[in-house]
């Protein structure tokens, strides 16, 4: 930005301002989280990009965790709507309803990397308060989303959507981490052939299909074992 | 120890003595690892634990993170054992598979906790040669229990018992964090009626159960989408 904008940037006094600026902020970290990966993005870093002082940038949120908290809420409820509309548009077989769900997450690679450093970084350094926020935005949205799965695959019971949605966001932080290993790995995989390096979207879509496929069946017999049909 | 044995520990030279400190330095790290959570303990903690200096540490591994990676490569190994024995007792339903194999997984929380950290601190600051031995290690490891897996339910095909066995890391992995939130995480479970925090061993049960049913299925069917007994 300009000197003069920087300026009033800095001075900004009125709620609006700072709306403003508390936006900056978000901005900066998901375009550094974009380039560099969420776990390389510093504090320091974030003020440099949003050309503020890390002390003032303090005062808006309480550490670098809880910025990535928040960018985390925004993913979440975008994710949700684009999941519900996916789902609605999805065809009526299983498969169908599995590829929409996995290309809603596939399609949000912050949303990925956000699933895997929220429960093993982010949440650890916040105040109970911002976790509270974060673990009401999570319910919400997997209620929101749960709903929108029951109705494009009625036999799937409720507690089964809740399992199938679950279980793929493990899956999706884990596949995610495997698909994007640091360099000494990327290059042992490269001297073993690469077929250990998953596809990410491959490698989700396999999963959400079989473990659906997996739920469909169990959800018949819930006690007695799983059945076949041979 | 004693002054006299500790005295004589420091002094070590002959390789037998050294093959001792290489010894107690992973002991150390695996107790502490045990009482605090591998993502707590450091370098200067492992050292003051085994008494010796950090820098004389550093001569018998890389970083903290080789330490923890050697140890990582023993738990692999030690759950390969166990999983090939229980695989072989175990009976002949896919539920007693799934169990089976559940178990050898749920039996050993420090692999739990390093199911975890390999792929996304550990593997990140030790050299290739490291990364190198630590990954034949893992596909050894696969191999073998895949065997076992094979052998216990033939009716599985080859790449499905390997899916299994990933996915249900990945599973373990990201459970293992879900069901040991950290202190501000768990205060909000609590708040929340402790619905949302997973007992780590029935949840990896029923993912491990319905997962092997989803494969069992799709493997019969493997281009036209799941197939329904109904």
């Amino acid at each position: 930005m300009s000197k003069d904008v920087a300026a009033a940037f800095l001075r900004a006094r009125r709620p609006e301002q700072k709306q403003q600026r508390y936006a900056a902020i978000l901005d900066a970290a998901r375009e550094l989280a974009a380039r560099d990966g969420v776990g390389a993005v510093s504090l320091a870093g974030i003020a440099a990009q949003v050309g503020m002082h890390k002390s003032a940038l303090l005062k808006y949120f309480e550490t670098r965790e809880e910025i990535f908290l928040r960018l985390a809420e925004t993913e979440w409820r975008e994710w949700a709507a684009g999941a519900t509309g996916a789902l609605a548009a999805a065809g009526p077989a299983p498969r169908d309803v599995a590829d929409a769900l996995t290309r809603s997450v596939a399609e949000r690679p912050l949303f990925c990397q956000l699933l895997l450093h929220s429960p093993l970084t982010l949440e650890r350094n916040v105040s109970i308060e911002v976790v509270r926020a974060f673990k009401q935005v999570i319910h919400d949205v997997l209620a929101e989303v749960r709903g929108a799965l029951q109705k494009a695959l009625p036999a799937l019971a409720p507690d089964a959507c809740t399992d199938l949605l679950v279980m793929s966001g493990l899956a999706a932080a884990g596949l995610w981490q495997a698909a994007h290993p640091p360099p000494q790995v990327a290059a042992v995989y490269a001297e073993r052939g690469g077929a250990e390096c998953p596809d990410f979207t491959e490698s989700l879509g396999r999963f959400v299909r079989v473990h659906l496929t997996g739920l469909l069946h169990e959800s018949g017999v819930p006690d007695s074992g799983p059945r076949f049909c041979g």
